[in-house]
């Protein structure tokens, strides 16, 4: 029963049936080749309108590869305190930018506000003495499994726009949130100001591929450049694209993560259910946030329920993490809930 | 009938199958999964020794990173004036060592020799106005498709070692290089004081596979952090290590390798019999670099054979490159020698 | 009568004629000069120890390079959240270590804690998901014009230890708290665990001259390369040196930091007097942060007294900072003394 | 007799008096002085246009901030082979510009030359696999102490054009080279497609100042951050700005420049007349090169001429150079012709 990360899971069948099929024959290499041409048309419809796309292999690549577009050595990129960039990339956005400063502002539910920004800007306006504002960055849907609604994003980026910054959208589980929301991907991307999307598959059936759309063709400058030199540019790379192109076909990238949502959401509601429990954040994609008393947490791993412990609370209850992919077995669910009622 | 580069062709079903294997489960992800453990045990073995071992996707980051990890920003890097780190990786050394500089060395078939490597050290002894001697790297088969023999690599090695150099070994054609010698891989890499190896599969038949090895431990530092840092440790790392799991397994490898290097072999055979025609290089690995007649070239390209011009030469003729795979169909050399033979 | 800073005043006589002294006849470059040697021998005995020493223009210089020394790019260091290197120097040490990130941690009175660096390593211990902790840096005296005691310093440098980080000092108001203190200049440094001092001379007499102090020669590394590399090493390095030189001879430099702590203390003593002002902090040094009614402050402003505003507080006072220098006019702080009375 | 450099003799009293004149009084640190300004305009009336100047304290600050600042960091920045930013300066540039790469180029005399720049870029035009082409840079009076034409400056600045590269001019001797043509200082910059110039002062009698002086606007972008983040920006930069101010006042910087030139020449006619001795160059500036035998370098090192080797020659003789600064004593140059003369 592992409900520690999307990411624990394989990849789909429909992925690696892909692969299969780009293996045969040659191909153009180093992206030149015809599923790359084809994976940003199709990223162009559902995007609607012309969008410059970068396959890379991680979304640590497509985060700091973005940023480092968008942000000068000596930029500012403003962020939430958990955000993924801030406390799980080792620092890559610090590497790739050559030396840009994360600026990490709290703000509930894993949102940043207009205001948060705002706040901060004020001790990086005093000219080179700090770091230029070059930057904001949101995550799609949150490290805490909520999701910005067009008119939250449509204000940070007026916020944005007003300092000259761009808006960097790290999109890992995009697909959740835009399933949640039932919008279209325009409506929370470029419609509502943001100008670069890292667009993640990894967590949602890929083996490795994300992709880095631009929705400002201005921006893009010498993007391929950066891949390039970071490594980041596979000789053969019709298999990342191929990947992308069997996720985006049959509008599988949003059917499978409206079943990792529907699974997140059945799961949160037994967990409601549950004396003594707690869920911190609303269930709006496929992340659950709650607080568990210690002696449930315990019977919880004697019986083989794995997940990430986030916090220690101080009224002995510990804020744990779960999370639901499209490929977590039915049954883990039907178990853990059984386990759960059982207290 | 593509001969422009083995990166042209796909990947082998033997490792495609290795990746539906991979599919299915949950792993710990960052390269905590099992698949790693045991490449690391498969080269362990094949090196006779314990080496340590990072999976990533591409040479450029395997080349990179090693780099990064043995020289400091301020670090000088001897390598050939052809080699893939000088022409073909956009400044990546550079940019993940944080500034360090290649000084590039000429060379006969695309070799550097102690001589040559002393030459360019008496310009980087004179202190800090210089950056500092920090590595020598040397592709195993060449860039011109010719292979260092053991004592070749020796002779650099106690040369590196003199200037307290590490020893960094680009083998994206390994394979084709130690079956070419038919010596035990310990031989032309530790043994000879090889210190770093990039150890490469996506050109023999992987997708996306390449394995950093260290040979001393001592070497290996933070790695890890670099590796992580620079977006290469993917969440699902067990993909890139299964492709190199079933790369070594039953020597595949090395009959691949073998199987290029014949069918090398028999379009030189081909190529020596042609007026006009001539080899500019031995073959020794899968790679071919011959002199050709403009004529022939463009007969050539008419009937559909692909291939990369090197340099164009004096006397009219052209220096080409042509690459063969494992997965080369027989028949594109059969049709190109007949081609060829027309003349 | 001028408050904003004490590197609003010029240089020292002593100062200046050393440098006529250093002007004539020629000299080896680059630090070869006989005046650095001198320097080195001075510090040696007034820290009582051999130290190595690196004479630089800047305290930002002095700094980074320090920084990059002690930290790899993947690096974290622990700072308070208004340390110089976090909010003056334009992510300096971000640039000169290619990619650390500076932690930075609230503290009472501008100093950080042993709990404070523990709580925040605990987001630090992940393995390579974050930074590798490297080094902790405090300021002495602090950014709120307060001393560190040896005993806080000894604690900070135990915890730092533990977890094999080095400890930095930036003193760039080194001899302010020196003198304070009244203790060895070895009982505050490297006898408490510090690492590197970046010793200023800058704000206290010189035009532009910082020495970056090594205690324990292993750790300077190629520190030489580094500065170099950055543009530090002046081809005229005696000027540089002279001027260190010139302000440890006869004890200058304490003299001159007595002489700037005492004024302080005077204007910190008719502060006290004045209804509804308060100090924010111990005055310790040659700064004094007080909250100020916003009529005082005009009044203030019209009669010629600059300083600069640090933060507005809710009560209608804002927080605003006066720098006293040795050069300070006494009638300036006797004007400004009056202007205060007459409230 | 010391000719090895113009950096070994000191600085000169009208610089000094003029340090002591800036040391009095307070000033408006990090730039924001009068001293700042007026160099400024001083330099708009030499060059004849509104131009953008930043003092720092070293060529090789000048030099890596300026090609930063035209380079991205995936940049090729074409140069001579022997140029100061090359051979000198630790790698600066590719520090600085965080990777780019120095690409070097022969050339006789120590220039550059059109071709030799088209022959370099035919490696640097396929695409993301190198890096891109984004300045060149040569040097003012050359390396070898010789001069460029305005006419070949034009040339190299039409090539870099076509291109979207920058031209840059390291000016450490822009005065030498400014008298020996003795046209206006706009002829040989901007009218010729200079883009950037570092103005050297230091080994012309400053102690320690550079200007980093953009004749186009546009290009200036954020210079101010990238100095201020590599600790160039003192804080009493009235220090730096007023050696400038006074180099510039009374056409010094000319006058100092012409002494050194002349005397130059006075040594380059003695060396002439000397059996077995060969100047490799045409004497144009304030540097000498010549071919000289062993037994008469013996002599001149045991009668105290002190000199730098430039390179052993195959006929017994040594390549040596001979700098001459306007404040190297004319008794020395007399006592080092007698000594020559003699033999």
């Amino acid at each position: 029963m592992n409900f520690t990360s999307d990411n624990a899971y394989g990849a789909a069948p429909e992925i690696l049936a892909a692969l299969a099929d780009g293996a045969t024959g040659t191909a153009a290499p180093y992206g030149e080749d015809a599923f790359t041409g084809r994976v940003t048309r199709a990223l162009s419809e559902i995007f609607e309108r012309e969008v410059a796309v970068f396959p890379v292999v991680t979304g640590t690549a497509a985060n700091a590869l973005s940023l480092a577009t968008v942000s000068p050595p000596y930029g500012a990129i403003f962020c939430h305190a958990e955000s993924h960039i801030m406390v799980d990339e080792c620092a890559a956005p610090e590497f790739f930018s050559g030396g840009a400063r994360l600026v990490h502002l709290e703000g509930a539910h894993g949102k940043i506000t207009p205001g948060a920004v705002e706040s901060a800007l004020a001790h990086y306006r005093g000219g080179v003495h700090s770091p230029k504002p070059a930057a904001i960055s949101i995550t799609q849907s949150t490290e805490r499994g909520t999701v910005y609604r067009p008119e939250e994003i449509r204000a940070l980026s007026e916020g944005a726009k007003r300092e000259r910054m761009a808006l960097h959208m790290d999109g890992a589980r995009f697909a959740n949130a835009l399933t949640y929301l039932n919008c279209a991907a325009a409506d929370i991307t470029w419609k509502a100001g943001v100008d670069v999307l890292s667009f993640g598959a990894s967590k949602n059936g890929a083996l490795c591929a994300e992709a880095v759309v631009f929705f400002d063709p201005a921006l893009v400058r010498d993007f391929e450049y950066r891949r390039k030199r970071a490594g980041h540019l596979l000789s053969k790379m019709r298999f990342v694209s191929a990947q992308i192109e069997a996720y985006l076909a049959e509008d599988r990238w949003l059917k499978w993560a409206a079943l990792a949502n529907t699974k997140a959401q059945r799961l949160a509601a037994t967990l409601r259910g549950i004396p003594n429990v707690e869920l911190a954040h609303p269930v709006e994609a496929n992340e659950i946030f709650a607080l568990l008393p210690t002696p449930l947490l315990e019977n919880m791993r004697a019986a083989g329920v794995q997940f990430y412990d986030w916090a220690t609370v101080e009224d002995g209850r510990t804020l744990v993490r779960f999370v639901l992919s499209f490929l977590t077995p039915e049954e883990d669910i039907e178990r853990f809930s059984l386990i759960l009622r059982k207290q």
